[in-house]
């Protein structure tokens, strides 16, 4: 077995660096373009969602009699609830079936919160912050979603970095936050398949976060972005226990949103996104939205309904067929290029989007611009992180369902040769600054 | 010819009260239950556009190459901005193309002048309220759209009657208040067939308009929603002079946004909304709206651009088939109930999904709790004005789209019997009184 690049003496280390230069430099002449940054699905996948458009034929009534072409109807048909219901796997009187976007109901939920409340009159969020000087702030579990941070900046909330394990965030930290800082009025979670990570959260994770109002100051919301609930590419699938009912249970249901869509299970940027919440919370966050929308795209809704409807077991799995291979192909060249060297870490997940990366701390940077610079785009360092800076300059989410499974494993190889490459650079620098 | 019931002597308007009300009281027995509430499109007007569900035919790339299934492009795709140009009649690199509610790109684009700026750094309308410590102002012609002050008033602006007139409303009117005051920032317009009065904006009207914002403070915007552009339905149709060449001609192109849907085209609630504003203002605009969604729903942005592309005309064509006669119908009634009589007026438009009717001053409320009572469902009282303050209690919004020429016939029939009784009852009342 190859010695640690670690162990290798300096010459060694410095020929070490000459044979990846060489390898590295070699890609620029293949003018690469290869593309490793979102997670979105790939032309395959929408096509398993083709029959969507005309699956109507001409019947445009909802269960409930509702003509979906005509104006109204802010929650959504009774059928298009159920969907919602199924995918969060929550009751459908909970459930609001919306627009193409669960991130704009995310978006509008924390608007709502925080400039009128959720819980009645004096429950305003900006309120509380006036009245204190001081400004309302999340819990942002990191690596995480860039586009939930972009959420709190945009409406002025500041975030708080905790960090992410195996089975969820640590609670006692979580705990110790809440109660220094009465400010803190919310957390951003990603419960299963989370992004980028890729770990679900254990039960005990979940039954400890539906107590976790009770420790927070007043007016606490968990914000549960499920997006990837039915996303598994490995099976048996791992079932996700219902943070609504633990909160049910514990008197908390109040301050829990769930959020989920068909982006990842129909079409991209024309699925339905869904909210779930408490009766209470429906009622204040829909009125609102009263004063910006007559009601979301019905059509739309029963398109997906009837589409859907017991079938979608059957249609995650043709998805889990085009997706894992994808992910194989990353992890098999990540294996075969880094495995055993203890240059760096990685996931595996069995569902989700994405792969989260570790290279040695303050790395991420400079792999990221190498592997751009030889044509393989990657998300930028930092994008996972708070304001979109890592503390460690490590993580690198990496996203392979959109490329061909040959596109994915050319540009894993790029990449391994990036890590590698800035990894023994560094190695070597460290040593002649000695 | 009958004498006006104003001329009555006080026994033959007794009379006149009494009679009147026996045919009133005969209608509790009929049970109607007829709605002229909502400018819907009828059952027949959504039917025309039935084929739009799957009109793609496993086609969904655009015609720059997208694929409309995935995520992505917050202007949306070419052919659905050439639409919005089509239907604003502009420029098609000025338009954005959004989700299925024009509504929510209102509420969006005022949110974000008032939160952030759409002219710069420091362009926030509320850094200029808390700076002079009083509120912004929009200035509102009345009657009006209850929807765009439920905007208003979402959003903690307060909002100025300025009256409408055949022509729109007065500019020497509207230049007053923007000199007296700097904090008014706004104005909504509904230009042609306006809602509710049916009137369209003349040229001298809007070259006026476009000069407004220089004699208004900084920062002014016109929101000019023309949601009726194509809703004629007498023809030759009137044209409406265009606003955005006007300001881009007076140089106040940015403090224009223009606004229309196919709502009432294809579907209410599964159309298309559009916006049309400067380079400047939809750059500003597109990076707040980055934080809450990834793109709207391109894939029915493809479905209508296929679906009107080169028949608009024919199929707002086949609209008024069906708006016209039931607008005929309430025209009819009311002018044989009530012409001549000088109890009361209301407006003929030749587009457009509304009427407007005066009662006497003070009768508007009583009119139609007495149509409720029998079964008939009016606007309320008010809903026209900023505020749900009607100060003259005159104003009755009629919409004749959404029931059958039979129940619009009806339901008007109704409708007069109540004001000729309000009338009747509230002349003798005020000869007692003496």
């Amino acid at each position: 077995m190859a010695r640690l690049v670690q162990q290798l003496a300096t010459p060694e280390l410095g020929q070490l660096v000459a044979q990846l230069s060489v390898r590295y430099e070699k890609y620029r002449f293949r003018e690469l373009k290869l593309d490793l940054t979102r997670g979105k699905p790939s032309t395959e996948q929408l096509k398993l969602s083709d029959a969507m458009d005309g699956v109507l034929q001409g019947n445009f009534r909802a269960s409930d009699g509702t003509d979906v072409r005509n104006y109204g109807g802010l929650r959504g048909i009774p059928e298009a609830r159920q969907l919602g219901a199924t995918l969060m796997n929550t009751r459908p009187e909970w459930v609001m079936a919306g627009g193409n976007s669960s991130l704009t109901l995310m978006h509008q939920l924390v608007h709502a919160a925080l400039s009128h409340g959720l819980w009645g009159a004096g429950s305003a969020w900006s309120d509380e912050a006036e009245a204190s000087g001081r400004p309302i702030r999340f819990l942002c579990p990191v690596p995480g979603y860039d586009r939930h941070f972009t959420i709190c900046e945009s409406l002025g909330i500041e975030m708080v970095n905790v960090a992410i394990g195996p089975d969820g965030p640590d609670l006692a930290e979580l705990e110790l936050l809440l109660a220094d800082d009465p400010n803190i009025k919310g957390i951003w979670c990603i419960p299963k398949y989370s992004n980028p990570t890729g770990c679900v959260y254990s039960d005990a994770v979940i039954r400890g976060l539906a107590e976790l109002p009770k420790r927070a100051g007043r007016n606490f919301l968990i914000l549960w972005d499920n997006a990837y609930g039915v996303h598994d590419f490995e099976f048996p699938a791992r079932p996700l226990p219902d943070l609504m009912s633990y909160a049910d249970a514990a008197g908390t249901a109040d301050h829990v949103a769930m959020f989920t869509s068909t982006s990842k299970i129909t079409f991209a940027g024309g699925g339905i996104g869904f909210l779930a919440a408490s009766a209470a919370v429906l009622s204040a966050f829909e009125k609102r939205l009263s004063a910006s929308t007559i009601g979301p795209d019905k059509v739309n809704q029963l398109r997906h309904a009837r589409f859907l409807d017991g079938r979608i077991e059957d249609h995650m799995r043709a998805h889990a067929e085009l997706v894992r291979p994808r992910f194989d192909a990353v992890l098999e060249r990540l294996e075969r290029d880094l495995g055993g060297r203890e240059i760096a870490s990685w996931t595996r997940p069995s569902g989700g989007y994405f792969i989260s990366f570790d290279t040695m701390p303050g790395l991420a940077r400079e792999v990221v611009k190498l592997a751009a610079d030889v044509g393989v785009a990657l998300t930028p360092a930092g994008a996972t992180f708070t304001y979109g800076k890592d503390p460690d300059d490590r993580n690198i989410r990496l996203a392979p369902t959109f490329p061909s499974v040959a596109d994915v494993t050319a540009a894993t190889e790029v990449f391994t040769v990036c890590v590698q490459l800035a990894t023994a650079r560094k190695l070597l620098l460290s040593r002649t600054d000695r």
